[in-house]
């Protein structure tokens, strides 16, 4: 039933005393708030709040592990080793946890950021990594993965690791055929007009097929979708996307 | 009764390319290893071989974290606020905990590092902080602090904070009057006569006196020794004071 | 002639993805901009990009060194050795002069950052080594200091180093009577009052006496103004002083 | 003239607390030290130390850029776009610089360090971005690259930025046929053997031809040999091969 999809957030991402985003803004609008651990934003402090913020507002926390790259944002690729990846995930996993315990909750799920993320849809090694960190963490917890036309591969992956996976789906971001996300370069890649947007949200929600990047139709089945509320533009579709899927 | 007096050293200082220690020959000896968290040594992958090692010899864990400051080796204090540290030894902890759960083990103890160390011994604020990120992260675990010849202020903190204390007290190191160590740019601040550290040792263990930087007794009650294994002379040292606690 | 008084304002501090300031709007209306050097803040790309907007204003450039502290922002007093500090001075006086250098221009002065600036008020050892930096860097190099109401200090260890002086003061601080600022815990340590910063501004400027923190007659003797443009309210003040000191 | 071949170290690449190489024991052997600058390794002090020690053997400094990637030594590939990579070496060039200057030397080529060595050869985008951080720098400023087959690629894009290349090869390194290293994951892609390494060098010093990892010739015109000096055993070859050299 589409009318279950959550919305999750990247959020936690300032870093000392640099602010980012509108996090006392969006958290109430949105179901899950992936929280930056340390290695691509998010010190020590600025996770506690995060997370204090959250539990207010009855928001699952997800862990959103990175490459170690402050300079970066964790938005470039680093040639990690998958043990290396492993370890990685692991360290910023239970670094956002302390916070999590210390606040009577637990880390909901993990979905990577960045350039991690990406690298995820095509390094079966790095994917396995990641996986093999979930489950070594806790035995259940999910890893949030892009929702393709087919995906076979990470369900596989998933199974043999004994990780449950969550899909996420984007409303503003155009897609390939094969589910992938259009490339920013493209034009078109990303959607601006918010109409736009809020038919790609419900129609993912209700599991109905909308147009990719070259107008053919695809179907995605999502659990959650990735949504923003670094502006006031932002905000404001993301206001109205909830209040659209409520409605479903 | 001193014979259960057990021995700690300090642990996974490696950091990416560059390694520190000898802890491949030094774990077999101990009995509690700390290992850094990442913030003064110790990337991930060193934790995830170190906690290894640990579990492989059945040595307990303990977390050793410290200001984050990778170039001092987090030997240099930082004026950071009581918040701030509390936040930054929760973190370690978690990434810490984090590959001892997926070793099926868990931090057994805590022993800040360096500066920080340094600070608690003077600095009630910043105890205070120590203490309550070890409650917050679970219920019941210990701090080490350094045994003085009276440490009624550690008591009372801690207690007020419901977190156990363990003592360390050092077998190499000159002490002052009142039990804290003789600053090392004094003469004779660290003793290097194997038969002088042996002494001291022992008696500690025995809970008698030893003589302090100025040749009059002093009497330390400590749960933990600090033993060193960096180089071959300290694991001879530290191998004839194994050898020694186990005649008590 | 209180005429010739400049305006300097801290730019550059952008990191990464994390941006700060109005460095755009601000930098056509100073005389000097210290720019982070990467280790408070400023990414490379970030200094690039700052250098070339000071040399398209005509501004000068000042470097603005900083403890090696991203996460605090260079506000933490570390505990170095003078000879660390000197090393990290000139490691940041260099890397930024090389993009002076790639844009035709060169560092003009020296201006330390935060808690290593508020140090040099009170450590000899640290302030010689800076002032020993700024010598070793380029003989002539000056170093800005805070003008105090008696400035001996300075100006002798200065004279040692042979490193000429420049003095700055504050148009939207209070003072404590020695020239020393008053601490921002203090009420009214921070005027928010435009006409009273355009007045402290416009005093300092013509070298006349303005109260302190007490009311007393404070006179300091400085070469320059530090200034701040991170909000619209700061740069309509900017403005204002601009142009108030424009009429002296 | 083979006789005139140089021999270049990578040095300067401890961090902190934690010591690499044997710097002081090689220093008196080579000709070109390559200098880290803080990015893989390389703390200000030193920095300022190497500097000094290389000064000290009338050796000449290399500036070793490297990404920034401590926990990875800057062997881990990084995506940086062209722009990023100028200015992280720009900043580097400085930072070194700065040193030198202070030593009354300057720095006299510069040789990028791991990840970012190796994608010079293969990316064109980065080897100009390189190229032009050093004509930026000083006009005329050296890059040393790989000595290969065939370096009509690097030639004409030193060319179009107007800089002056040097070329280095290996003496302890196996050679794919076109003059690209065997990668270390290839049987035989590391000599071992102090008589091979001693013959391989000598040969590419005299211009002759050697046998590559398939045994068929390859004959490269270098201008420098990257020789080791971290252990005893690279010492002795070094000290055998400087004495084998000076013969020619």
């Amino acid at each position: 039933m589409g009318t279950t999809i959550l919305l999750n957030c990247d959020m936690g991402e300032s870093f000392g005393a640099w602010k980012m985003g509108n996090d006392a803004l969006a958290m109430p609008l949105i179901d899950q708030a992936n929280l930056a651990c340390g290695f691509h934003a998010g010190d020590p402090l600025t996770i506690q709040r995060s997370v204090a913020l959250a539990v207010r507002h009855g928001v699952r926390i997800g862990a959103h592990p990175a490459y170690p790259d402050l300079a970066g944002f964790g938005r470039r690729h680093l040639d990690c080793t998958a043990e290396e990846v492993k370890a990685q995930v692991l360290y910023q996993l239970g670094a956002l946890d302390a916070f999590c315990r210390a606040a009577g909750t637990r880390i909901d799920y993990v979905k990577p950021h960045g350039a991690l993320y990406n690298d995820l849809v095509v390094d079966d090694a790095l994917l396995t990594a990641v996986l093999e960190a979930c489950a070594a963490f806790r035995p259940g917890l999910p890893l949030m993965v892009l929702a393709l036309a087919d995906n076979g591969r990470e369900r596989r992956l998933a199974e043999s690791a004994g990780v449950p996976l969550l899909f996420e789906a984007f409303a503003d971001r155009a897609y390939l055929a094969d589910g992938r996300l259009a490339p920013r370069r493209l034009s078109g890649a990303v959607h601006h007009d918010p109409e736009r947007i809020l038919a790609q949200g419900v129609a993912i929600a209700r599991g109905e097929p909308f147009p990719d990047l070259d107008g053919r139709p695809l179907r995605l089945h999502a659990d959650s979708l990735c949504v923003h509320g670094d502006n006031a533009e932002s905000l404001a579709v993301l206001r109205r996307l909830r209040a659209a899927l409520a409605c479903l």
